[in-house]
């Protein structure tokens, strides 16, 4: 690709992450949009992501089960008042071609209780394979490997 | 809009946003030169931009307000010694025609006192309106919506 | 430049700093490959950049001292498992000519610890001279100048 075509392809990248952080922070019924029916999507420590382990913090085969997840969530977060905020950062195209589009991003997480400040929630990174359908990019895979081995707190929200 | 005219005006709305962050850090006096002279600042806490409550952290009507801002705050800092960095992020265009540009972004801002190490000061979002005067894009409406309720001691810096 | 032309060049850059803190992630023993055989790397606290002090938390004169401090990090790190995270922002143009590139860039960096959550270890800004090398970009010089005058625990790594 011309630098032309890489900044092109990157700002149109920088859109749809920019869009599925404003949704799974403001709108979380709009995370499953993202997705191909058959996506994987997957949460995993850096810990058992460096080791192989095929532990994961959160794992969704499919778009039902991403569906499924946005029931858990609201059922949760219907208990305390609590607002994420994702920001996503040094998106870089890794593979654009026949077979779609690889990106990686980096993640910074905070979230705010009622009645508190602001705290640095998580921090990683994404290995995230889209491919386009019907003229939109959608996620076929999403990996999000957060550093560490633990959260504050349990993962009930995606990244 | 195409994908490459989308492209160039992020890239010129990013310009825009960090040498804004670069005026509000490292030379105060540079911040109203951001805005029309009819421009509404204002930053509100999440609970009550989400509520539709009027209160606002800070209110400026006019540039006339935003200079006054300016003197304020240099007037409280000399003090302490307190360093600021904004970062802005996902900052996505949610309207480009005849009435201007429509904005958001994310904001994140961190604070130094001397002798401590930096904290996370606040997060949030923006949502912005320009215009452009004489080939220059200027704020003529900037909301800043900081997640929950309260800040590390008190807004006297803008976002 | 035009509009477009600065839109190809930010999208080069970051390409740039985003694949820089890639390498000093994940894989420290690419970090010398970005900059030239004569680079400048220099880390510095605000305190002393805003004085005119010649103090440096970490200075390499040449690629050669920028090789021996990835050897330092090394036998550091051997000890303790710590992993780090960068984050490039707000990074902008502020000369494009003869001279090569003239950038800025704002830095946050994060830690983690084995079963520790991770948390913020810096911020600060970045003042980049690049050349282009065989059609590759290059550091000639990069000075990081972080906020305050102190980190968390001392610093080992670049920035």
């Amino acid at each position: 690709m011309t630098t032309l075509d890489r900044g092109a392809l990157r700002a149109r990248l920088e859109d749809l992450y920019y869009a599925y952080a404003d949704a799974i922070d403001e709108d979380l019924e709009r995370w499953p949009d993202f997705f191909t029916e058959d996506a994987l999507y997957k949460i995993v420590a850096r810990e058992n992501f460096d080791r192989g382990l095929p532990l994961a913090s959160m794992l969704c085969e499919g778009r039902g089960m991403i569906l499924d997840r946005v029931m858990g969530v609201k059922q949760t977060i219907v208990h305390f008042k609590r607002v994420m905020r994702h920001q996503f950062a040094n998106i870089r195209v890794t593979y654009a071609g026949a077979e779609g589009i690889r990106a990686r991003s980096t993640f910074v997480v905070y979230d705010t209780f009622e009645a508190a400040t602001t705290r640095l929630f998580a921090v990683g990174r994404s290995f995230d394979h889209l491919v386009e359908i019907d003229g939109e990019l959608r996620f076929r895979e999403r990996i999000c490997v957060f550093d560490g081995d633990l959260v504050q707190g349990s993962i009930i929200y995606p990244f």
